[in-house]
């Protein structure tokens, strides 16, 4: 477990010194970081995250073969060949490619954590995977993306998994960590006894934020394809000497 | 039950804008709104609330008989009648008398209010009468006041009791809240049952940050004091043109 665990909100709630040096682990469950698992999982060579639409044509540009995804209010971008649906980023699209990927909320959260010491991608399809690569973190920070500054449900649940999972094996023994860390275990802890009984994860994330925006934007099967949870072992982590998002061999 | 409920975690997620003509509660459980409600159940006439030290001693040189309370870091303001522990606002102290109050964080949190329709004290010594006084709302807003731009867990707790207590009516139907106030529902729902189990909710404040800083400063007993849920029957309103808290006749 790690000997101090923060969880922050959103991007604006932390500072890069505050993530200096950290092992920071960026979650954006609706979509970006989902479909980034998902890009790595069906063979990408790597995800090139772009702060601007111009940022990843220019990107593109210089590159063959590339594939450009991203959104803008939840819409692919315009000339793009993919938007931000995980299962536009198949094997038959992606195999081998360089993803160039910009989208809002995800990339302003990564671009936060630009001294972080490791930087990994988190979200509930690839729950355990995370869990696993940073259990052995000195101080470990989780990075909620949120919406356009608002706090959003289905990121801080994530948050909240990944606090439960890593302090359940200390058999209650308190780990140092911030009150947004507590507050977010104390979130999931309720959406789980909830899985226990009538309401399967995809529902609670419904009715979240993020998941009304899918729904108003006709997208309703990505929310339940982000709630499968586990359905990847993979924990890709982002260098941010160049922002590209790999899946590194594992160690340990 | 108001039809928008809004939960903000710190008074930096909300602006002014968003929170003009709403009914707002502002929440320092730690200690500020806890203490203002025991002055006024102690029978001071009314608790002015100053941003800074200076306008504190301003106005009490204009006033006789006024009583100087409130904290910088936790502790007494140099030459200030009393601090900021709840119990110092007694009856033999208070009564009759203007309380003039400066405290970092609530004050900061009330001023971001300063365009409410409605302005109320909230802590869980006062927890029902405040669910009673704006269950009628149309907008209601729950304002965390944190710590110094942190967000603190005993707040967001108190926002959820009153986000569960308004909701527990309708039998489940959602009612249009934002993802904060979903969080903070599901963050008390999970310590209401330690509290029906081992642990008291003077125990689960005094893990959360703001306990700890009151432990630190050798303050402990006025955690309990503000996890005395109900202890009075009195819902105190914020006038946004003077900023004088007093408690007005019940309506309704």
């Amino acid at each position: 477990m790690p000997s101090t665990m923060e969880v922050y909100f959103l991007p604006e709630l932390a500072t890069a010194q505050s993530l200096a040096g950290k092992t920071v682990v960026v979650i954006d469950v609706l979509r970006a970081t989902t479909s980034i698992v998902h890009a790595l999982a069906a063979g990408a060579a790597s995800v090139a995250v772009c702060e601007t639409v111009e940022e990843a044509r220019n990107l593109a540009a210089g590159l063959s073969g590339a594939v450009l995804g991203g959104e803008r209010q939840g819409v692919r971008i315009e000339g793009f060949d993919l938007g931000n649906s995980p299962l536009e980023f198949n094997a038959s699209v992606v195999r081998g490619k360089t993803v160039i990927f910009t989208t809002t909320n995800g990339t302003r959260a990564l671009r936060k954590a630009q001294l972080a010491g490791r930087l990994l991608i988190g979200a509930f399809v690839n729950l355990s995977a995370v869990c696993h690569a940073v259990a052995g973190a000195d101080s470990l920070a989780l990075l909620c993306a949120g919406t356009n500054g608002e706090v959003t449900r289905e990121d801080v649940l994530l948050a909240g998994a990944i606090v439960v999972e890593l302090t359940r094996e200390q058999g209650g023994s308190e780990a140092k960590a911030n009150d947004q860390a507590w507050i977010a275990a104390d979130a999931w802890r309720e959406a789980e006894r909830g899985l226990k009984g009538a309401r399967p994860l995809a529902e609670t994330l419904r009715r979240s934020r993020g998941g009304a925006n899918l729904i108003e934007l006709g997208m309703e099967r990505d929310i339940s394809i982000a709630a499968e949870v586990d359905r990847f072992d993979l924990a890709p982590e982002v260098s941010t000497s160049d922002w590209r998002v790999r899946v590194l061999p594992r160690t340990g």
